[in-house]
């Protein structure tokens, strides 16, 4: 049984959630938060970062979300997420690069720090300009994802795969903790609503993260 | 023949032109300054980074440093760095996060931007404080290259792999800026030297950016 390390708003964590479910790979999960890395955490993962992978039975560790899904990609037949020619496998890691690393530095991370971190352990009030800031990029962001789902069945091409899990990831974070304002991003909003009624999306959605509460729409699958 | 668009000290860049020459693919360079990204430098890459990947005859556009990395492995058989197992596959696509992500964001962003941005484009001095606390960093990313070269012939196994490439390329330009203080680091300097003198190293060995001046061992193979 795999045991995946991984806290309840943690995008890559979800990313590497929706990609087993979707698979039919079974897992436990094991709570880790990020501001206390126990110190056998850090000695499964060096980078000190959810999500971790572990099967304590066969001996196998895997770290980092995207290696984490190559490896199910390469392990699993069952739902291919990278599929395609080799441009249009590109095409998907460029999207989930794109997701992964610029909407989660321009977006949820710095919803995490002020929403999440400055509420449970700095104990310190959010900085509303950090999260206009944040707001404002995740406008942007959405305007792309709006343009994709234009020209596109899904982000990558005609069919759904790691960029739509990828992106539905940071987007449920950053929708969670309040900083997605889904007006006048019809077409984004539409792409995600297929998303949140998958049997994949289910379980990320009813959760919560103690203390900090979603938005009213966050876990409605017709909003 | 493909356009690679980067500048000298981009990292990423690096890893992908290590790839490319131990592959055997050709590619012209095209510089694109990161403070300064042209309009049409967008157009090809929605996250506005180098490196980028162009043939205009056909029609091909790459994006992201690991999709690029995962193109050529699919479609070019010689020199194959993501090899072995499932498991194997895992480990190296680790550790070159490990390095893209932590190492770069713990040494090279902040080298970058002391050492490069404030000289050619903001016209301060670098932050002292900040250039230790890379150097400090380095040192403890050092150490457990060190711990990698102890126990395996290359980082991620029996054979060079993609790990080794990003590594070095991540290491070569906190090495240009001076943030590199080899003492005690036998092993890892041992590792690094062998790497210098493969064919694919020395362009970017003799390659100056403007102004900036690496250390006098920087070029030097056997340093």
């Amino acid at each position: 049984m795999w045991r995946l390390y991984q806290f309840p708003l943690c995008p890559f964590s979800r990313k590497v959630r929706l990609l087993l479910s979707e698979k039919g790979v079974g897992y436990e999960l094991w709570r880790e938060n990020p501001w206390e890395p126990s110190e056998g955490f850090w000695r499964l993962n060096a980078a000190g970062r959810t999500p971790v992978l572990e099967d304590k039975a066969k001996g196998v560790v895997l770290a980092d979300s995207r290696a984490i899904c190559e490896y199910f990609e390469e392990t699993v037949d069952r739902a291919a997420m990278i599929n395609g020619t080799a441009a249009n496998r590109a095409e998907i890691r460029r999207l989930v690069a794109l997701f992964d690393e610029n909407f989660y530095g321009d977006v949820v991370a710095p919803l995490l720090h002020e929403r999440m971190k400055k509420r449970l352990v700095l104990r310190q009030p959010p900085d509303s300009r950090v999260l206009r800031e944040a707001m404002k990029l995740a406008h942007e962001h959405l305007e792309y994802v709006d343009w994709l789902v234009e020209t596109r069945a899904w982000l990558a091409g005609s069919t759904m795969s790691l960029a739509d899990l990828a992106a539905a990831a940071q987007i449920s974070v950053a929708d969670y903790l309040g900083g997605i304002d889904w007006t006048g991003h019809d077409e984004a909003r539409g792409w995600y609503a297929v998303f949140k009624s998958r049997p994949s999306f289910r379980p990320l959605l009813t959760e919560r993260m103690e203390v900090i509460q979603p938005p009213a729409h966050y876990g409605k699958v017709d909003a």
